[in-house]
Protein backbone atom coordinates (compact mmCIF):
# COMPACT_ATOMS: atom_id res chain seq x y z
CA UNK A 1 0.00 0.00 0.00
CA UNK A 2 1.66 3.32 -1.28
CA UNK A 3 0.27 7.12 -1.41
CA UNK A 4 -0.81 6.51 -4.69
CA UNK A 5 -3.05 3.57 -3.39
CA UNK A 6 -5.25 6.23 -1.55
CA UNK A 7 -5.60 8.36 -4.61
CA UNK A 8 -8.83 7.99 -6.64
CA UNK A 9 -8.91 9.24 -10.36
CA UNK A 10 -13.06 10.60 -10.82
CA UNK A 11 -13.84 11.01 -14.74
CA UNK A 12 -17.02 12.73 -14.80
CA UNK A 13 -19.58 12.39 -17.47
CA UNK A 14 -16.52 11.33 -20.12
CA UNK A 15 -18.18 11.05 -23.74
CA UNK A 16 -15.62 8.74 -25.26
CA UNK A 17 -14.45 5.64 -23.88
CA UNK A 18 -11.36 5.92 -25.86
CA UNK A 19 -10.19 8.67 -23.67
CA UNK A 20 -11.30 6.44 -20.09
CA UNK A 21 -9.04 3.72 -21.48
CA UNK A 22 -5.94 5.94 -22.73
CA UNK A 23 -6.51 7.77 -18.90
CA UNK A 24 -6.63 4.42 -17.56
CA UNK A 25 -3.26 3.55 -19.18
CA UNK A 26 -1.49 7.24 -17.91
CA UNK A 27 -2.60 6.23 -14.37
CA UNK A 28 -0.78 3.04 -14.62
CA UNK A 29 2.73 4.50 -15.93
CA UNK A 30 2.40 6.76 -12.82
CA UNK A 31 1.82 3.86 -10.37
CA UNK A 32 -1.81 4.84 -9.62
CA UNK A 33 -4.84 2.25 -10.19
CA UNK A 34 -7.84 3.67 -8.58
CA UNK A 35 -10.48 4.87 -11.49
CA UNK A 36 -14.30 6.33 -10.60
CA UNK A 37 -16.91 6.78 -13.02
CA UNK A 38 -19.23 9.27 -12.45
CA UNK A 39 -22.42 8.25 -15.26
CA UNK A 40 -19.98 7.88 -18.04
CA UNK A 41 -21.79 7.77 -21.74
CA UNK A 42 -20.04 4.49 -22.61
CA UNK A 43 -18.85 1.56 -20.57
CA UNK A 44 -17.56 -0.43 -20.69
CA UNK A 45 -16.95 -0.59 -24.33
CA UNK A 46 -13.87 -2.20 -26.48
CA UNK A 47 -12.61 1.08 -27.41
CA UNK A 48 -11.66 1.73 -23.65
CA UNK A 49 -9.70 -1.72 -23.39
CA UNK A 50 -7.83 -1.36 -26.67
CA UNK A 51 -6.55 2.02 -25.88
CA UNK A 52 -5.20 0.96 -22.08
CA UNK A 53 -2.80 -1.37 -23.64
CA UNK A 54 -1.58 -2.54 -20.72
CA UNK A 55 -3.57 -1.14 -17.73
CA UNK A 56 -7.02 -3.19 -18.36
CA UNK A 57 -6.98 -4.27 -15.18
CA UNK A 58 -7.61 -0.89 -13.77
CA UNK A 59 -10.82 -0.72 -15.97
CA UNK A 60 -11.40 -4.02 -14.52
CA UNK A 61 -11.64 -2.74 -11.21
CA UNK A 62 -12.95 0.79 -11.88
CA UNK A 63 -15.67 1.78 -9.95
CA UNK A 64 -19.11 2.88 -11.61
CA UNK A 65 -21.17 5.37 -10.39
CA UNK A 66 -24.00 7.37 -10.98
CA UNK A 67 -23.22 10.53 -9.08
CA UNK A 68 -20.34 12.84 -7.92
CA UNK A 69 -21.49 12.53 -4.54
CA UNK A 70 -20.62 8.83 -4.17
CA UNK A 71 -17.65 9.43 -5.83
CA UNK A 72 -16.03 10.86 -3.61
CA UNK A 73 -17.60 9.23 -0.43
CA UNK A 74 -14.92 9.08 2.19
CA UNK A 75 -12.14 11.77 1.16
CA UNK A 76 -10.79 13.83 3.74
CA UNK A 77 -9.65 15.98 0.35
CA UNK A 78 -11.31 16.71 -3.02
CA UNK A 79 -9.56 18.41 -5.67
CA UNK A 80 -10.92 19.44 -8.93
CA UNK A 81 -9.48 20.38 -12.28
CA UNK A 82 -10.44 23.37 -14.08
CA UNK A 83 -8.22 24.95 -17.18
CA UNK A 84 -10.52 28.41 -17.24
CA UNK A 85 -11.16 30.70 -14.56
CA UNK A 86 -14.68 30.96 -12.48
CA UNK A 87 -16.12 31.38 -9.49
CA UNK A 88 -14.84 29.31 -6.50
CA UNK A 89 -14.88 29.50 -2.76
CA UNK A 90 -11.63 27.46 -2.40
CA UNK A 91 -8.07 27.76 -3.37
CA UNK A 92 -6.77 27.99 -6.83
CA UNK A 93 -3.51 26.18 -6.97
CA UNK A 94 -0.94 24.59 -9.68
CA UNK A 95 -1.05 20.63 -10.36
CA UNK A 96 2.65 21.05 -8.63
CA UNK A 97 1.09 22.50 -5.87
CA UNK A 98 -1.92 20.56 -5.31
CA UNK A 99 0.17 17.45 -5.73
CA UNK A 100 2.43 18.35 -2.76
CA UNK A 101 -1.17 18.43 -0.59
CA UNK A 102 -2.66 15.82 -2.19
CA UNK A 103 0.05 13.36 -1.12
CA UNK A 104 0.20 15.22 2.48
CA UNK A 105 -3.40 14.30 2.69
CA UNK A 106 -2.76 10.38 1.44
CA UNK A 107 -1.01 10.42 4.44
CA UNK A 108 -4.33 10.70 6.89
CA UNK A 109 -6.79 9.16 4.13
CA UNK A 110 -8.45 8.52 0.65
CA UNK A 111 -8.13 11.63 -1.81
CA UNK A 112 -9.62 12.30 -5.04
CA UNK A 113 -9.07 14.19 -7.96
CA UNK A 114 -12.07 14.90 -10.22
CA UNK A 115 -12.07 15.37 -14.13
CA UNK A 116 -15.04 16.84 -15.82
CA UNK A 117 -16.51 16.09 -19.43
CA UNK A 118 -14.43 15.95 -22.36
CA UNK A 119 -16.38 19.31 -23.88
CA UNK A 120 -16.89 21.61 -21.12
CA UNK A 121 -14.54 20.13 -18.21
CA UNK A 122 -16.54 20.26 -15.06
CA UNK A 123 -19.64 22.19 -14.26
CA UNK A 124 -19.85 25.22 -11.73
CA UNK A 125 -22.03 22.26 -8.95
CA UNK A 126 -19.02 19.66 -9.44
CA UNK A 127 -16.40 22.34 -8.89
CA UNK A 128 -17.74 23.41 -6.04
CA UNK A 129 -18.05 20.21 -3.93
CA UNK A 130 -14.62 20.14 -4.39
CA UNK A 131 -11.96 21.72 -1.43
CA UNK A 132 -9.32 23.01 -3.95
CA UNK A 133 -9.28 23.78 -7.59
CA UNK A 134 -6.23 23.00 -9.63
CA UNK A 135 -4.89 24.15 -12.59
CA UNK A 136 -2.65 22.78 -15.61
CA UNK A 137 -0.28 25.70 -16.45
CA UNK A 138 -0.95 25.45 -20.62
CA UNK A 139 -1.23 28.13 -23.66
CA UNK A 140 -3.18 31.06 -22.89
CA UNK A 141 -4.16 30.81 -26.78
CA UNK A 142 -4.48 27.10 -26.64
CA UNK A 143 -5.28 25.72 -23.50
CA UNK A 144 -7.33 22.67 -24.68
CA UNK A 145 -5.56 19.15 -23.32
CA UNK A 146 -7.07 16.41 -24.12
CA UNK A 147 -8.56 14.48 -21.20
CA UNK A 148 -6.15 11.71 -20.81
CA UNK A 149 -2.87 13.99 -21.38
CA UNK A 150 -4.41 16.62 -18.39
CA UNK A 151 -4.77 12.68 -16.51
CA UNK A 152 -0.89 12.08 -17.46
CA UNK A 153 0.37 15.25 -16.74
CA UNK A 154 -1.42 15.37 -12.98
CA UNK A 155 -0.35 11.75 -12.27
CA UNK A 156 2.65 12.47 -13.66
CA UNK A 157 2.75 15.25 -10.79
CA UNK A 158 1.79 13.37 -7.78
CA UNK A 159 4.13 10.51 -8.35
CA UNK A 160 7.40 13.07 -8.19
CA UNK A 161 5.37 14.33 -5.15
CA UNK A 162 5.02 10.75 -3.66
CA UNK A 163 8.07 8.78 -5.11
CA UNK A 164 10.52 11.21 -6.33
CA UNK A 165 12.17 11.11 -9.52
CA UNK A 166 14.11 8.67 -9.93
CA UNK A 167 16.04 8.26 -13.26
CA UNK A 168 17.83 5.43 -14.79
CA UNK A 169 21.81 5.37 -14.38
CA UNK A 170 23.86 3.94 -17.41
CA UNK A 171 26.29 1.25 -16.24
CA UNK A 172 29.35 2.66 -14.64
CA UNK A 173 33.24 2.15 -14.92
CA UNK A 174 36.06 2.71 -12.47
CA UNK A 175 37.38 5.77 -12.12
CA UNK A 176 41.24 6.53 -12.63
CA UNK A 177 43.04 6.95 -9.84
CA UNK A 178 45.22 10.26 -9.50
CA UNK A 179 49.11 8.53 -10.10
CA UNK A 180 47.13 7.31 -13.58
CA UNK A 181 45.76 10.53 -14.53
CA UNK A 182 49.38 12.27 -13.77
CA UNK A 183 51.13 9.64 -15.51
CA UNK A 184 48.95 10.52 -18.86
CA UNK A 185 49.62 14.11 -18.60
CA UNK A 186 53.44 13.16 -18.48
CA UNK A 187 53.36 11.31 -21.46
CA UNK A 188 51.12 13.38 -22.86
CA UNK A 189 53.75 16.43 -22.33
CA UNK A 190 56.75 14.24 -23.59
CA UNK A 191 54.82 13.10 -26.96
CA UNK A 192 53.31 16.73 -27.73
CA UNK A 193 56.81 18.02 -27.05
CA UNK A 194 58.15 15.36 -29.67
CA UNK A 195 55.24 16.54 -31.92
CA UNK A 196 56.75 20.00 -31.38
CA UNK A 197 52.48 21.08 -30.74
CA UNK A 198 54.56 22.11 -27.72
CA UNK A 199 57.62 24.16 -26.42
CA UNK A 200 57.96 23.09 -23.02
CA UNK A 201 59.63 26.39 -23.01
CA UNK A 202 56.55 28.55 -23.94
CA UNK A 203 53.81 26.14 -22.72
CA UNK A 204 51.17 28.84 -22.68
CA UNK A 205 47.98 27.38 -21.78
CA UNK A 206 47.49 24.00 -23.84
CA UNK A 207 48.24 21.55 -20.82
CA UNK A 208 45.94 23.66 -18.26
CA UNK A 209 42.93 23.35 -21.08
CA UNK A 210 43.79 19.69 -21.15
CA UNK A 211 43.61 19.50 -17.64
CA UNK A 212 40.29 21.49 -17.51
CA UNK A 213 38.81 19.46 -20.09
CA UNK A 214 39.79 15.95 -18.83
CA UNK A 215 38.87 17.28 -15.09
CA UNK A 216 35.62 18.30 -15.75
CA UNK A 217 34.43 14.73 -17.83
CA UNK A 218 36.05 12.64 -15.07
CA UNK A 219 38.32 10.35 -16.43
CA UNK A 220 37.97 6.78 -16.61
CA UNK A 221 40.93 4.18 -15.84
CA UNK A 222 39.90 2.57 -19.50
CA UNK A 223 40.05 6.08 -21.22
CA UNK A 224 43.25 6.92 -19.45
CA UNK A 225 44.33 3.45 -21.28
CA UNK A 226 42.64 4.76 -24.84
CA UNK A 227 44.45 7.58 -24.70
CA UNK A 228 48.09 6.65 -23.75
CA UNK A 229 48.20 3.98 -26.83
CA UNK A 230 47.21 6.99 -28.98
CA UNK A 231 50.24 8.92 -27.01
CA UNK A 232 52.20 5.45 -27.58
CA UNK A 233 51.06 5.31 -31.37
CA UNK A 234 52.17 8.80 -32.16
CA UNK A 235 55.55 7.78 -30.49
CA UNK A 236 56.10 4.85 -32.46
CA UNK A 237 55.23 6.69 -35.91
CA UNK A 238 58.12 9.58 -34.55
CA UNK A 239 60.25 6.77 -34.04
CA UNK A 240 61.15 7.40 -30.63
CA UNK B 1 9.82 35.51 -29.86
CA UNK B 2 9.99 33.29 -26.62
CA UNK B 3 12.33 30.71 -25.41
CA UNK B 4 9.98 27.74 -26.12
CA UNK B 5 10.37 28.70 -29.69
CA UNK B 6 13.75 27.76 -29.68
CA UNK B 7 12.88 24.34 -28.71
CA UNK B 8 12.21 21.67 -31.30
CA UNK B 9 10.13 18.19 -30.59
CA UNK B 10 12.20 15.77 -32.93
CA UNK B 11 10.05 12.37 -33.34
CA UNK B 12 12.21 9.93 -34.74
CA UNK B 13 10.05 6.83 -36.99
CA UNK B 14 6.88 7.69 -35.48
CA UNK B 15 4.50 4.52 -36.64
CA UNK B 16 1.15 6.15 -36.14
CA UNK B 17 0.35 9.37 -37.72
CA UNK B 18 -2.52 9.71 -35.07
CA UNK B 19 -0.02 10.03 -32.35
CA UNK B 20 2.04 12.96 -34.68
CA UNK B 21 -1.55 14.25 -34.19
CA UNK B 22 -2.02 13.96 -30.78
CA UNK B 23 1.96 14.88 -30.05
CA UNK B 24 0.99 18.53 -32.16
CA UNK B 25 -2.09 19.43 -29.70
CA UNK B 26 0.56 18.48 -26.44
CA UNK B 27 2.74 21.15 -27.75
CA UNK B 28 0.69 23.51 -28.64
CA UNK B 29 -1.33 23.49 -25.04
CA UNK B 30 1.99 24.37 -23.69
CA UNK B 31 3.19 26.80 -26.20
CA UNK B 32 5.63 24.99 -28.46
CA UNK B 33 5.47 25.04 -32.18
CA UNK B 34 8.44 23.44 -34.10
CA UNK B 35 7.88 20.29 -34.89
CA UNK B 36 10.47 17.86 -36.80
CA UNK B 37 10.13 14.82 -38.42
CA UNK B 38 12.64 11.99 -39.30
CA UNK B 39 11.26 9.37 -41.66
CA UNK B 40 7.22 8.95 -40.22
CA UNK B 41 5.78 5.80 -41.63
CA UNK B 42 2.93 8.12 -42.52
CA UNK B 43 3.13 11.81 -42.85
CA UNK B 44 0.97 14.04 -44.15
CA UNK B 45 -2.32 11.40 -42.88
CA UNK B 46 -5.75 12.70 -42.28
CA UNK B 47 -5.54 10.89 -39.13
CA UNK B 48 -2.27 13.35 -37.94
CA UNK B 49 -4.69 16.37 -38.72
CA UNK B 50 -8.29 14.85 -36.91
CA UNK B 51 -6.33 14.23 -33.75
CA UNK B 52 -4.45 17.93 -33.99
CA UNK B 53 -7.65 19.40 -33.14
CA UNK B 54 -6.84 22.95 -33.39
CA UNK B 55 -3.15 22.51 -33.56
CA UNK B 56 -3.33 21.40 -37.19
CA UNK B 57 -0.88 24.10 -38.11
CA UNK B 58 1.91 23.00 -36.42
CA UNK B 59 1.47 19.67 -38.63
CA UNK B 60 1.87 22.04 -41.66
CA UNK B 61 5.00 24.00 -40.76
CA UNK B 62 6.32 20.66 -39.24
CA UNK B 63 9.94 19.57 -41.22
CA UNK B 64 10.01 16.44 -42.32
CA UNK B 65 13.69 15.12 -42.90
CA UNK B 66 15.12 11.94 -43.65
CA UNK B 67 18.24 11.54 -40.91
CA UNK B 68 18.42 12.29 -37.19
CA UNK B 69 21.11 14.58 -38.27
CA UNK B 70 19.30 16.80 -40.68
CA UNK B 71 16.90 17.42 -37.24
CA UNK B 72 19.81 18.69 -34.86
CA UNK B 73 21.49 20.75 -37.24
CA UNK B 74 21.98 24.03 -35.43
CA UNK B 75 21.29 23.00 -31.89
CA UNK B 76 23.48 24.11 -29.46
CA UNK B 77 21.75 21.57 -26.79
CA UNK B 78 20.32 17.75 -27.54
CA UNK B 79 18.38 15.90 -25.56
CA UNK B 80 16.94 12.45 -26.25
CA UNK B 81 14.11 10.65 -24.07
CA UNK B 82 14.64 7.32 -22.14
CA UNK B 83 12.63 5.55 -20.66
CA UNK B 84 15.27 2.23 -20.20
CA UNK B 85 18.52 1.97 -18.97
CA UNK B 86 21.29 1.49 -21.42
CA UNK B 87 24.54 2.75 -21.78
CA UNK B 88 25.22 6.52 -22.77
CA UNK B 89 28.41 8.39 -21.94
CA UNK B 90 26.35 11.47 -21.49
CA UNK B 91 24.20 12.76 -17.96
CA UNK B 92 21.12 10.94 -17.80
CA UNK B 93 18.32 13.70 -16.32
CA UNK B 94 14.73 13.80 -15.03
CA UNK B 95 12.62 15.91 -17.63
CA UNK B 96 11.90 18.37 -14.53
CA UNK B 97 15.92 18.48 -14.44
CA UNK B 98 16.17 18.50 -18.00
CA UNK B 99 13.51 21.37 -18.86
CA UNK B 100 15.66 23.59 -16.64
CA UNK B 101 18.74 23.13 -18.70
CA UNK B 102 17.06 23.33 -21.79
CA UNK B 103 15.13 26.53 -21.02
CA UNK B 104 18.75 27.97 -19.96
CA UNK B 105 20.78 26.69 -23.28
CA UNK B 106 17.55 28.38 -25.54
CA UNK B 107 18.97 31.37 -23.92
CA UNK B 108 22.19 31.35 -26.36
CA UNK B 109 20.64 28.86 -29.60
CA UNK B 110 18.42 25.97 -30.58
CA UNK B 111 17.80 22.82 -28.69
CA UNK B 112 16.00 19.67 -30.02
CA UNK B 113 14.41 17.30 -27.85
CA UNK B 114 14.16 13.74 -29.08
CA UNK B 115 11.37 10.88 -29.16
CA UNK B 116 11.87 7.34 -30.26
CA UNK B 117 9.20 5.33 -31.95
CA UNK B 118 6.12 3.91 -30.20
CA UNK B 119 7.70 0.43 -30.11
CA UNK B 120 11.54 0.79 -29.59
CA UNK B 121 12.05 4.08 -28.52
CA UNK B 122 15.23 5.56 -29.80
CA UNK B 123 17.67 3.71 -30.45
CA UNK B 124 21.70 3.10 -28.77
CA UNK B 125 23.19 4.99 -32.11
CA UNK B 126 20.46 8.06 -31.53
CA UNK B 127 20.26 8.27 -28.45
CA UNK B 128 24.13 8.31 -28.46
CA UNK B 129 23.45 11.94 -30.52
CA UNK B 130 22.35 13.50 -27.97
CA UNK B 131 24.22 15.47 -25.12
CA UNK B 132 21.68 14.42 -22.74
CA UNK B 133 19.26 11.73 -21.97
CA UNK B 134 16.20 12.99 -19.96
CA UNK B 135 13.56 10.35 -18.58
CA UNK B 136 10.51 10.55 -17.08
CA UNK B 137 9.50 9.01 -13.69
CA UNK B 138 7.36 5.83 -14.13
CA UNK B 139 6.13 3.06 -12.72
CA UNK B 140 8.79 0.52 -12.59
CA UNK B 141 6.19 -2.35 -13.30
CA UNK B 142 4.79 -0.48 -16.34
CA UNK B 143 6.51 2.48 -17.70
CA UNK B 144 4.69 2.61 -21.57
CA UNK B 145 3.89 6.14 -21.93
CA UNK B 146 2.17 6.78 -25.08
CA UNK B 147 4.45 8.57 -27.79
CA UNK B 148 2.01 11.94 -27.20
CA UNK B 149 1.58 11.34 -23.75
CA UNK B 150 5.52 11.50 -23.25
CA UNK B 151 5.39 14.56 -25.44
CA UNK B 152 2.46 16.31 -23.19
CA UNK B 153 4.76 15.78 -19.90
CA UNK B 154 7.95 16.98 -21.21
CA UNK B 155 6.03 20.28 -22.64
CA UNK B 156 4.63 20.74 -20.12
CA UNK B 157 7.45 20.87 -17.62
CA UNK B 158 9.51 23.05 -20.61
CA UNK B 159 6.60 25.42 -19.94
CA UNK B 160 6.73 25.51 -16.32
CA UNK B 161 10.81 26.02 -16.71
CA UNK B 162 10.16 28.85 -19.23
CA UNK B 163 6.96 30.77 -18.14
CA UNK B 164 6.27 29.78 -15.30
CA UNK B 165 3.10 28.08 -12.94
CA UNK B 166 0.34 30.73 -13.65
CA UNK B 167 -3.02 29.39 -12.21
CA UNK B 168 -6.17 31.04 -12.74
CA UNK B 169 -8.07 33.42 -10.00
CA UNK B 170 -11.43 33.19 -8.65
CA UNK B 171 -13.22 36.55 -8.33
CA UNK B 172 -11.90 38.42 -5.30
CA UNK B 173 -14.77 40.36 -2.71
CA UNK B 174 -13.84 43.12 0.00
CA UNK B 175 -12.61 41.85 2.71
CA UNK B 176 -14.72 42.69 6.10
CA UNK B 177 -12.39 45.48 8.24
CA UNK B 178 -11.79 44.36 12.07
CA UNK B 179 -14.04 46.55 13.53
CA UNK B 180 -16.79 44.93 11.49
CA UNK B 181 -15.55 41.98 12.56
CA UNK B 182 -15.32 42.34 15.86
CA UNK B 183 -19.40 43.65 16.02
CA UNK B 184 -19.91 40.49 14.88
CA UNK B 185 -18.65 38.63 17.86
CA UNK B 186 -20.24 41.16 19.91
CA UNK B 187 -23.15 40.33 18.29
CA UNK B 188 -22.85 36.71 18.69
CA UNK B 189 -21.64 36.36 22.44
CA UNK B 190 -25.39 38.63 22.62
CA UNK B 191 -27.29 36.18 20.79
CA UNK B 192 -25.84 32.78 22.07
CA UNK B 193 -26.38 34.21 25.64
CA UNK B 194 -29.67 34.69 24.97
CA UNK B 195 -30.07 31.41 22.94
CA UNK B 196 -28.50 30.00 26.30
CA UNK B 197 -25.95 28.61 24.03
CA UNK B 198 -23.17 30.41 25.91
CA UNK B 199 -22.66 31.09 29.57
CA UNK B 200 -21.19 34.34 29.89
CA UNK B 201 -19.59 33.11 33.24
CA UNK B 202 -18.26 29.88 31.92
CA UNK B 203 -17.72 31.00 28.28
CA UNK B 204 -15.00 28.17 27.67
CA UNK B 205 -13.86 27.55 24.74
CA UNK B 206 -16.53 28.59 22.22
CA UNK B 207 -15.76 32.00 21.00
CA UNK B 208 -12.18 31.19 20.62
CA UNK B 209 -13.22 28.15 18.64
CA UNK B 210 -15.65 30.10 16.61
CA UNK B 211 -12.91 33.52 16.15
CA UNK B 212 -10.26 30.15 14.80
CA UNK B 213 -12.51 29.04 12.48
CA UNK B 214 -13.70 32.27 11.31
CA UNK B 215 -9.85 34.07 11.09
CA UNK B 216 -9.00 31.09 9.22
CA UNK B 217 -11.42 31.62 6.66
CA UNK B 218 -10.50 35.42 6.31
CA UNK B 219 -14.34 36.86 6.73
CA UNK B 220 -15.68 38.86 3.46
CA UNK B 221 -18.21 42.40 4.42
CA UNK B 222 -20.66 40.26 2.83
CA UNK B 223 -20.34 37.15 4.37
CA UNK B 224 -19.95 39.52 8.12
CA UNK B 225 -23.53 40.78 6.84
CA UNK B 226 -25.03 37.27 6.02
CA UNK B 227 -23.77 35.99 9.32
CA UNK B 228 -25.18 39.18 11.33
CA UNK B 229 -28.57 38.73 8.90
CA UNK B 230 -28.76 35.11 10.80
CA UNK B 231 -28.18 36.34 14.51
CA UNK B 232 -30.40 39.09 13.56
CA UNK B 233 -33.22 36.96 12.61
CA UNK B 234 -32.65 34.69 15.64
CA UNK B 235 -32.68 37.69 17.71
CA UNK B 236 -36.34 38.76 16.65
CA UNK B 237 -37.80 34.88 16.45
CA UNK B 238 -36.37 35.03 20.39
CA UNK B 239 -38.22 38.34 20.85
CA UNK B 240 -35.62 40.68 21.74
Amino acid sequence: MTLLDRIRIVLVATSHPGNIGSAARAMLTMGLARLTLVSPRRFPDPEAVALASGAASILERAALVATLDEALGGCVLTVGLSARPREFAGRVLTVREAAGEIVGHATRGEVALVFGSEMSGLSNADLARCTLAATIPSNPAYGSLNLAAAVQVVCYELRVAAVGGDVWRAPRFAPATADEVEALYTHATRTLTAMRFLDPRMPKRLLPRLRRLFGRAGLEKEEVNILRGILARIDERLGR
